[in-house]
């Protein structure tokens, strides 16, 4: 049940609605999620019950893969073992961060056609929605019939389009289930507790963590956020009041925080910057940023233990911890736009819609590819409080079922022994 | 069904085998596990059942509670709240790093006879064993008859006189879900990662990772622990080495690795030193030492993507990661020391054994508070290959039962598409 509501105009050399024979070729993109694979799978299930797709082709790591030619045959892979990687995080098929060139536009669709291949579906963030809807201009301008998908996935949660993306809600838990058990050993050991959580620009999953209080005193006690900009001096005010008043405190904080003229604060330690193919500074893969905050902490204050962790990659690949409602979503999203592509539409990313209601439910529709390409979305105003240093009950509200159930914790009455 | 082996001498002014009616204090010490709190239910709902005990009392972290007189009454908490509390990492009662002095162990004692605490429970690692041992000998010279036990837990599982140590199990589990997912980030991306895992003296949980290799080529590729001198250039002629074989390359490193002269690798790098009352260098909680590591990849070599992840304080307390025989064997061994002591021993420390023979199985047996103090056991050079740079199948076989299930990993066939 994939309701449509947008319907782009017909060009090329396709018919409108009217669906050819041939082959699909099926890629992933961009930084692997718990649940990108669940999207692979559903695309390739649902692929094999139409007729009008004959071969299905999977490509290795990207559009590098289709240039090199470098192709496996997902319709001999048996659907336990498909049910068997819909559950295994990380991309299946590889992945890569490269941005299409012009020629490489040509190199792939002499590819494309030498393998009769007139369905094409990407699956990645912004860059490879960008990647895809470059490749589907091109495909235009060359007249080359293809029905040409962007799947989304990101465990950032910033495509436009989308009340939320596939991968946010597995990386959410994991981010929420890190911050649950390290609140509690906070709890047992005291000092400050800085944790640093995956997030270029949006502070979705950095506000995640806000998921793992368990009542008023819990933690994360701060959050901070790409969104809103990062100043040293009132940072290490906050963290002498939350400390003043709970005797520690633990605090989430985005990989890309930015300073009022926009500069990210890991770079203010950094000896070396890297840059990938979209022009994106490297954040991840280092506790640069981490060490900043508690070596500043540490100049500043009198608080004798501070510590910083900074989560990586784990985030995003963690086996065995997976939102369910992320996993159903994922495969859902991969198995429509597949559907939509059967159904005739010549181009599109499906995104997920939250439908209105108390009860949660989604809906996926589809979007232009454009319309959910290179730009990122960011927090919503209301998800973020005033002083910008915490989220509101309105982002609990809003992620706590794509996060779905965490862990029970017990704890203690502590009821005092009378002095003797 | 605890075989008790050992029998100290009678001392101080206890009659052998006899027991005293009096109170209980528990109370935990050290870093937090996963497990830690199996061990404190384990103690209360064994005291519980007996009448010799009458109060039980919960000293709130560790011996400072003593001191302070910051007692609760644990025979106020339900059943209920306390089975909850068994499956919360973190130390329940808080936690505390504190070694001590003649003047504190009077202090202390002062405390105990007050309260009329005759049955006294520390549960803790090596330097927590040291403080029991202290306190126990000051007890012995100040004739304060005093039931006094030692309860073992650690996640770098370097007690002696264990096979292992409750809490290795369930972070051997997360160290081992965390490669497993990362491995398969590794191969979608390529390039080299470096994992930074717990363990100051003892290597246990770094080689725990290799628990995630799932066939031949599966990373870690390298493991280097504390218990072998590390060389930089040895390293980086490692890492070519795996890189040029299967173009990509996976590493878990010991945050203690040390040069040969002992020189920890991460105050190469770092700025600051922080030492606990124990006179331990601070390693964990800063990302250091893999930034370091890092670097140098990106110095020597060619390989364009090179990342590092300190997984930090999440490996011990991550909210729902727990080795169900590790939570098991953390309950049994809290127990065994009630029931020891109940049973008229005047003190120990409960060790986990193995039993002989194929099946995996274990008994807990008394052993010295003196004999696992202080001193922290290595990995055994059977564990370890002989270049240094990994374990053997012989630590797989040991380790894999304490560890226990770990999910499913789903992977592609990868049937390659004849060139068009």
């Amino acid at each position: 049940m994939v309701p449509v509501h947008f319907k782009p105009k017909g060009r090329g050399t396709m018919a409108s609605k009217k669906t050819i024979e041939g082959n699909m070729l099926i890629a992933q993109s961009g930084g692997p999620t718990a649940v990108i694979n669940q999207s692979l799978v559903g695309a390739v299930l649902e692929a094999k019950k139409n007729k009008e797709i004959k071969n299905i082709y999977g490509a290795l790591h990207g559009i590098q893969g289709i240039l090199d030619e470098n192709l496996i045959d997902l319709k001999k892979e048996s659907k336990t073992t498909l049910e068997a990687v819909a559950n295994t995080p990380s991309s299946a098929l590889g992945s890569v961060r490269r941005k299409p060139t012009p020629a490489d536009c040509v190199a792939i669709f002499r590819v494309l056609e030498k393998y009769n291949v007139r369905y094409f579906f990407y699956i990645g963030g912004n860059d490879s929605a960008e990647t895809t809807h470059i490749l589907n201009e091109e495909a235009k301008k060359a007249k080359y019939p293809l029905h040409c998908f962007h799947i989304c996935k990101t465990i950032d949660n910033d495509l436009r389009q989308n009340d939320h993306t596939p991968g946010f809600g597995s990386a959410g838990k994991f981010v929420a289930q890190a911050f649950m058990g390290d609140d509690l050993d906070n709890i047992a050991l005291g000092g400050v507790k800085i944790n640093v959580v995956m997030g270029r620009q949006a502070g979705f999953l950095t506000a995640a963590a806000a998921l793992a209080r368990q009542d008023e005193t819990g933690g994360p006690h701060l959050v901070y956020l790409p969104e809103r900009p990062f100043a040293m001096s009132r940072f290490i005010k906050d963290v002498k009041a939350v400390h003043k008043k709970f005797g520690r405190c633990v605090i989430s904080v985005s990989e890309g925080i930015v300073d009022a003229k926009g500069t990210p604060i890991v770079t203010k330690g950094a000896s070396a910057k890297e840059v990938d193919a979209h022009g994106n500074v490297q954040l991840s893969g280092t506790g640069a940023l981490g060490d900043i905050l508690a070596q500043e902490i540490k100049r500043k204050t009198s608080i004798a233990r501070v510590r910083a962790d900074t989560f990586g990659y784990l985030q995003r690949s963690f086996a065995g911890c997976v939102s369910e409602t992320d996993a159903k979503e994922a495969f859902g999203v991969g198995a429509a736009a597949v559907k939509e592509a059967i159904g005739g539409a010549r181009d599109g990313s499906i995104a997920i819609k939250r439908k209105p209601g108390r009860k949660y439910a989604v809906e996926f529709k589809r979007v232009p590819i454009r319309s959910v390409a290179k730009e990122t979305q960011h927090m919503p105003a209301k998800f973020i409080n005033a002083a910008g240093n915490n989220v509101t009950q309105a982002f609990i509200d809003y992620a706590a079922p794509i996060i779905g159930k965490l862990p029970q914790v017990g704890k203690l009455k502590r009821i005092p022994v009378r002095k003797a």
